[in-house]
């Protein structure tokens, strides 16, 4: 007798103009959050709401290659942020002048306030050597976890809540707090918390570091053409 | 007179319950498309809300880091597609026995039946040497740019169109076809086309390749414990 086929082809449903503008709703709505966390617990079905979208990111030969370390004790977030102060102070030493001043004023973590931490790691030996699809891009497995955060942030804007990710600190110190084995990649340190109110831009555009760009200057026709754009 | 501040900070709205439902609808319903292409070309409007969704993806330091090369002549995706064909016999002969004989009987690309292809690029030269952000983890300005990949996918799926991810060709091959310098990385090669029918399941799963796993093994708490889960 032959397997049923379960999860076949099927009419692609159609969304409502309602349900396309809620999507939109949701992606463009999401920020970068830093600062605005309150200080209630997450809820156990927000929380797996927003791991279980994180989990049905696409992936290279569909590997999954990530876990997802909730990190909620004060005294481990408390290593967390010593190691991202440290690595804070090397980094506004790389800027210069007014830029070292402005990023000396911008708050960039939430590792504290935030009463959830999240790490995405990415682990690169599962389902063996041979991944379909990263043959030839040895990257694909950390780009498939990224998908994954990247579902994680928009699901938790869905949820009303407000995601910070951090990326300053020494891979060394977060793999040491958080005990994660060499062969295991790091992608992600992220704050979660529920927020009231949300910046209407990036904040980084707000606080005038980086305003954004015009679209139409990065879309290219057929193949890469550099006219002065960039 | 002091400059306004445009895009501070405003409440954040919940979303109502539909709102949740119809982004989730979205996230959920998405599915790597290799064949189920149709001709039709696609609108410039929805091309465009699929482009503007990615633009407004999360990225480090507001760097912005991508471009969109849109691949629309049939002489283009040709020759991307004997890329593709060159290195999947290679990829094929990576596998063994019966994972070799299935591998071979997936259709792994849409590159000439969907009527547009998108190559998504990261520039790391952008915005200066020192990118906030990217301080102490390099790979930040890539991991943008898969953020911007999966948006566009995501948006994808709400406009009814289905995208396939394409992985499998020698980098030097796209490069030289779509005339990608050497500083800007390749990030994904896209296909896109209208679909009246998406998987259930992912396709990988369907056909037998490999299954979702549980989420719940996926999941630490406080930090990493290898407990012989994977």
């Amino acid at each position: 007798m032959q397997e049923k086929i379960v999860g076949g082809l099927a009419k692609a449903e159609d969304l409502t103009d309602e349900e396309k503008a809620a999507f939109y709703k949701v992606l463009y709505s999401r920020r970068d959050v830093r600062d605005q966390f309150l200080s209630d617990e997450i809820s156990e079905d927000s929380l797996m709401r927003v791991l279980e979208a994180a989990h049905h990111a696409p992936s290279v030969g569909f590997m999954q290659p990530w876990n997802f370390i909730l990190v909620r004790e004060q005294a481990t977030r408390q290593l967390v942020w010593e190691a991202f102060s440290r690595a804070n102070d090397e980094a506004a030493d790389m800027f210069e002048g007014e830029r070292k001043d402005l990023y000396q004023t911008l708050k960039l973590e939430g590792i504290r306030k935030a009463p959830l931490n999240i790490c995405v790691t990415c682990d690169r030996t599962r389902s063996g050597k041979i991944v379909l699809g990263r043959t030839h891009n040895r990257q694909m497995d950390l780009y498939s976890a990224v998908c994954a955060v990247e579902n994680l942030l928009l699901a938790g804007r869905a949820e009303g809540i407000g995601i910070g990710w951090v990326s300053i600190y020494h891979e060394q110190d977060l793999r040491e707090i958080l005990a994660i084995p060499d062969h295991i990649d790091i992608i992600a340190y992220l704050c979660l918390g529920y927020v009231d109110e949300l910046y209407q831009e990036p904040e980084l555009q707000v606080k005038g570091w980086r305003k954004r760009l015009d679209l139409a200057d990065l879309i290219y026709e057929e193949r890469w053409k550099d006219e002065g754009k960039s």
